[in-house]
């Protein structure tokens, strides 16, 4: 494979440097040696390093010309960068729709295309005690269910309570990364992101296009508005407005 | 089912409305619909929304008679409404005993009344290492067991180290979430509850009654009294008095 | 089994008591009792309590000379019982390489000596998403490896993902507790622990011999110098430099 080829199949229309160099693998940028195709986000322009390789750049980066690279210019160097990595490079994923380690309860609906990595646990009871006359603790009947909808992504270690009335809900297109907590009763909105180690107390609704930040933890019973911003480790113990964005222990919202 | 059926099985003496009315299921309040019955907790009643339903309340609450709604008025509309739920329309639970997927190691030992969800790890050495005269670490000995007493109840995922000389103890009545970590040597006193991803350091002891929020961290060698809350996201890092709360990072006493 | 037939054993050069005292098993500090052996570290001399003991010190502590407690002085009182009690009362661990619950995808490669222990999940993708020209959220493609080098334990429910491009990295030595999240492209320096409920996110590197806390949170790209110490319940959002200390959300240097 030579730069040529990639330039031929993946329409790239502005090249400066030798067509003719060998692409043998890809490379992040901080590891770009000869022989890789690597590429580089605006600001990340003085780590590029010598060598004899391909980058693909956005035609806004300032750049130093080097005479060993081969530069690709295009609109999105990242979704091109991508492209071409999964056509060449790419034998595809290991995590193929529910793993066998994982544990689904009965109560649970899955919609198309869900992956679940290893040892996720989907639809055990939430924890909700009360005491009862005999002052002894008794956890309120759950019977809902866990409904996952289309393209839903679920990482490895991961807890999904099912709803106690009432169903816990993944809309579609959400991501849960690994070692989370997701309570009985919580809705997460469609295309919401929530990174690895965080948990979501019971009944907490959380609106589509949102992002919450790696060890965030959210009360029960809070609202969070669509595209909100939950930084990392964050302690969210309030309401959070749709597009704001909150930070810290207790949270608070950004330049407050 | 109507609504008087329930009125003579469980002795409801007060009634306001329809005890005709048809029910069919159960329901949170936010979501009572024609046909089923709900509660209303004190302070909730401006959310009580028109319909053809049952809804048991308080003598207490301040709610607008609806001629629509049929009132059961009891002493403890939430205990009375877990009964009716639990008579009417729960299956039960599908977390009986010790899931298959729980690894239990040899050294534990377990009371009756025992629920250990999917996932969890039971017995495992804990985190302990020091240099040793070659300058390499090594792993203190865990020869302790895990003693997990009565109708304790253990969610999915968590893991409960050994103890390395002396016993890791979850005394009777002790309910503990999911993901969850309890290093060695800690003690859990009576019914205390600890709440998903918390935990709790090595040789912790936490009194009974006590109550750990959510994702709270407790530095090893502390002592938490009877009746303690540590409010969720805290990192304890001294003694806590019996009764007191604390907040925070690191956590501190309420008020103060 | 007599303190004189340990001493001999032993070579305990220094004795103060009873030396036909018997020694049935060992003991924490707190917990010594009549036929047991313990130890004690310099600072909880006033923890020391009556019987029919031995107890290992350093010639500089301060205790008391009790007439029923029979002191062997030596230079490292911890190391010596280990040895002690390794010898005599320690039937070996029940952690045997890697356990047949863990779950290693074939991008894995392991070194001599390593320990993973229940339920751990090696070599999964990571969590890296980005919308593609459709609008839709796809995963970076995971190409990478994980490396665990020798002599590395890894405990329960812990996740350790494969890099996108280059690999995950636990370098010799390391020790990394339970229900830990270990993302893309981290590297972990030689000897470093990482204490339990922690995560360090994508690209992170961590030096040799450092230390972090429990519950810990380590924002991606961040770099983490040799030999720093990262206190519990952390959320580091910037780089450490070698040898410092920093506590706290966010983190902040010690004494700053």
């Amino acid at each position: 494979m030579k730069a040529k080829d990639i330039i031929n199949k993946f329409n790239i229309d502005h090249v400066v440097g030798d067509v003719d160099k060998p692409i043998k693998f890809c490379s992040p940028l901080d590891e770009a040696k000869d022989g890789c195709i690597t590429f580089c986000k605006k600001g990340k322009e003085s780590r590029i390093i010598n060598g004899k390789y391909v980058i693909v750049v956005d035609k806004e980066s300032k750049i130093l010309f080097n005479k060993n690279i081969t530069y690709f210019v295009v609109k999105n160097p990242f979704l091109t960068f991508v492209k071409i990595v999964k056509a060449l490079f790419y034998e595809g994923t290991n995590q193929k729709n529910i793993h066998p380690s994982a544990i689904l309860y009965d109560n649970v609906e899955i919609g198309k295309n869900v992956i679940i990595q290893a040892g996720s646990v989907i639809g055990s009871d939430g924890f909700g005690y009360f005491k009862n006359d005999d002052n002894i603790y008794e956890n309120f009947p759950h019977m809902g269910k866990v409904i996952i909808e289309d393209n839903v992504e679920i990482g490895a270690n991961t807890c999904v309570d099912r709803g106690s009335m009432g169903n816990t809900i993944i809309r579609q297109g959400a991501k849960i990364g690994n070692l989370i907590h997701i309570a009985h009763n919580v809705i997460i909105g469609e295309n919401t992101m929530i990174v690895c180690r965080s948990g979501i107390s019971g009944s907490v609704k959380i609106g589509k296009e949102c992002f919450i930040g790696v060890g965030a933890t959210i009360r029960d019973g809070v609202t969070i508005g669509d595209g909100a911003f939950i930084g990392m480790g964050s302690v969210v113990t309030k309401n959070v407005k749709p597009g704001t964005q909150v930070y810290g222990n207790p949270a608070r919202e950004a330049n407050k």
